[in-house]
């Protein structure tokens, strides 16, 4: 662990839902008051998530690096360290880090009826590349 | 703002409800998702919340530095960069600085009935030189 960094790295997350390099820490378990979880994630340079979508939106707070936030059928929106994104419900969309640049969040998801994210398709090489 | 820090220092906070330097940068504010509202509070070194409850619980990320977390009653806890403090419902407590490290932490606040917290008493020099 890199002294400057808040949290351990943690566990890689699963290709079937990023492509490249990701990995999550949990920081907060949905609870009889917290009706969300919390997790740090980082994402090596190149790594993103699958497109996704959440049922009630989930709030990004990037910590470290750089990288990008796109809704489907928008531009993609970089994002940087201090950067709060609120993302909306049953919006299809993806983020991850720049081709060239890590990118580390925290991610705090909601839930609604137990669940708090519906994976769908990978961000293809071609839709990646398209944004840096 | 320091080129290091994550977020800006924001505005200082009320000395009705902290005692010594302390600022906050609202990241998130409730709606119709997110039923917390979030923020990053940075405590100059002595500064500390008043005595205080929330009536749904809050979380803390601590983000830098080095302090003290303590409910009424019970021995304070130091928290230091990379802990994560949820707090119960309608516990008495504060957290704020060491005497001689300042403390950032995230804090995602629940609300019950609109109310997010009810402020008490200020800790005394008593009650904070105590648990250094």
């Amino acid at each position: 662990m890199n002294t400057t960094d808040i949290f351990p790295k943690g566990q890689q997350l699963p290709n079937d839902w990023f492509v490249g390099n990701a990995f999550l820490t949990p920081l907060v378990t949905k609870d009889k008051n917290n009706e969300f979880s919390a997790g740090c994630v980082t994402f090596e340079p190149g790594a993103r998530t699958n497109w996704h979508t959440h049922p009630k939106g989930q709030v990004l707070i990037v910590i470290e690096g750089s990288g990008f936030y796109q809704e489907k059928d928008s531009p993609a929106k970089p994002i940087n360290k201090g950067d709060v994104i609120n993302i909306p419900e049953n919006i299809e969309h993806w983020h991850g880090a720049s081709a060239t640049s890590k990118m580390i969040h925290i991610a705090i998801t909601n839930f609604k009826d137990d669940i708090s994210v519906t994976w769908l398709n990978p961000v293809t090489e071609e839709e990646y590349k398209s944004v840096q």
